[in-house]
């Protein structure tokens, strides 16, 4: 594909902070933006040319969409895959494309997409009956996790298990739907890794974060992580298996199990721009969101190289009242996601604190 | 002031490139932004909440613009004085102020203002008749710089009066209005000094910039610039003077000729942000457009520090048509406009090469 040049129209599904970042990254490339999200005056669509206010199965604002933008793209992985078959329909270039957003809505399919290309997970069962539970249970051992196949993130839809006699209660606590049972991962610490890949299959991976979650949601990531060759190697290795095993076009989040002395697991991944990778807009020349846009709009990957230390702060709910704190620290830097109403838990804005290398 | 909070609504009068930095770096604060141009579809427009469509001097266009904003601020100095005269009446918080605006509209006026309070300029003489400028050039010397006392920029509106033989055709060339005869100014090179003020009255300077100017526009600006300690004190202490004589609140740009020797004079003030700064996007935590907005929501201004040499390239016209060469360079960070028309010596985008200190 000819890069696509400044004054194209990218789409972007979804207006939430991710979508919005992009879109800001996508505007100082000189690209126009249109948003798609149901919400009216999504963040995204307040700093974008447009959004078509509509569902994300709509057809005629799909049609829309893919009639007006060159490339579109999209900030969150539950897109329905039949919104993204009916763009690739319209003649529509969409990525990452339906194969990244299959193995990524559904856990099973994604722990067997990274075992069978050499990326290690946690061992799992797939759970479609309390029969399944128990014998996975059998196998695997308690405590082990068990997660709805699709849907839920930040901690959603999961329940421990921690003997064979809470299994009916779990199995109930997730919706007796299909699942998986994941095993215990016995890790030292959590890590992840943000990596893109272009339309020339070229690839970059940016250095390591070190992730802090507290009650499932993401607090703090802590990059360049302080981390050995050997880890930085294998993490590399397993993003760049990933990026080529999906054939992947655009910057793709790898959280990882760091078990020590160079082993890792994949705990999952995301086929977008990545919470954890947003300390690269105050530790990169080219952050994980222009990454993803000079991916998809086929243009060379920029560099990763990180230029600062940066300890990036998710603020939720009501930490946003704490702006004006953290708007007078000097070496901290906002970046607020202009959402109106600060509902517990809800992602508002994150702070980078950037210290010399 | 309470400082502005986020969510709150800025204005911006103009649409060009600076109203789009300026608004991106709103938004990254968290704040909404409406911008007023007659242009539709302007580069600012299209990363804003909203543009009214209308012109500058539209006496239902700034009522609105005036009840929609909590705070408005304009990218260029030649806003109608009666338009901040109007939103002003209608109780919106306009900055930098009429004082400011007053000051840099009028190239006499400027001057004496700036000698006024010790920021010393060229020797000039004002100019309203031929027999005015005769009596200048005798005053001032051969060659003069002639200028109109309003509007003119990027050495547009102006003429070079070598002898005083050329002195009616200099008159004739800048159509016989109000203006200015300049001395020329016998300097060693081109400065710049951005600087801020809060609404709590503090200062932030940051490091100076040595700009290269072709055909009256600005090319190339490098900073830090390499200045010894005296002519960086020199540079600051008009700075702060300027800012404290207009009681200014916002970014300001201020060109110097460096005579050498830590001898400098002011060439020009720009109450906005300014060409020279951009830099500061690539080379500062705080850049002077999320500076600007902090000045004038009443937050306390940013770090001015640099992280590292920039060397800001604009590019003008089809030098736009690099894009593609320029993307590919690891250590070139691009910034485009979203213009459409490539005019030639029309500011299409700009590029900071970025090095370590």
């Amino acid at each position: 594909m000819t890069p696509l040049p400044p004054g194209s129209t990218i789409g972007i599904l979804g207006g939430g902070q991710l979508g919005r970042m992009l879109s800001q990254a996508a505007s100082r490339l000189g690209f126009n933006v249109v948003i798609l999200d149901p919400e009216e005056n999504s963040p995204a669509g307040r700093v974008s040319q447009g959004q078509i206010v509509a569902a994300y199965d709509d057809s005629t604002a799909l049609m829309v969409l893919g009639r007006t933008c060159q490339a579109v793209t999209f900030e969150f992985e539950n897109v329905p895959a039949a919104s993204v078959e009916r763009l690739l329909q319209g003649g529509a270039a969409v990525s990452p494309g339906p194969r990244a957003l299959a193995v990524a809505q559904d856990r099973v399919e994604e722990k067997t997409f990274l075992n069978g290309v050499g990326a290690p997970t946690v061992a799992f069962a797939s759970v479609d009956s309390l029969d399944d539970l128990l014998a996975g249970l059998e196998r695997l051992g308690a405590p082990a996790l068990l997660k709805t196949r699709r849907e839920g993130y930040d901690g959603k839809g999961q329940v421990w298990v921690r003997s064979a006699k809470m299994a009916a209660d779990a199995w109930h606590a997730i919706g007796e739907q299909p699942a998986i049972l994941e095993a215990k991962a016995d890790f030292v610490r959590e890590l992840s890794v943000i990596a893109a890949r272009g339309r020339d299959g070229r690839i970059a991976v940016y250095p390591l974060g070190e992730n802090i979650h507290k009650g499932g949601v993401l607090k703090t990531t802590v990059a360049p992580a302080t981390v050995d060759a050997k880890t930085e190697k294998r993490a590399r290795a397993i993003a760049k298996a990933i990026l080529e095993g999906l054939d992947y076009i655009g910057v793709l989040g790898v959280e990882l199990f760091d078990l020590g002395e160079g082993r890792l697991l994949v705990n999952e991944i995301a086929p977008r721009v990545h919470n954890t990778g947003h300390w690269t807009q105050d530790g990169c020349v080219c952050d994980q969101f222009e990454q993803h846009i000079r991916a998809i709009a086929g243009w060379p990957l920029g560099p990763v190289t990180a230029h600062a230390r940066v300890q990036m702060t998710n603020l939720l709910g009501t930490d946003i009242d704490q702006w004006a704190k953290l708007a007078a620290k000097p070496d901290h830097r906002l970046h607020l996601y202009g959402k109106a109403e600060a509902r517990p838990g809800r992602k508002m804005a994150h702070v980078n604190r950037i210290t010399p290398l």
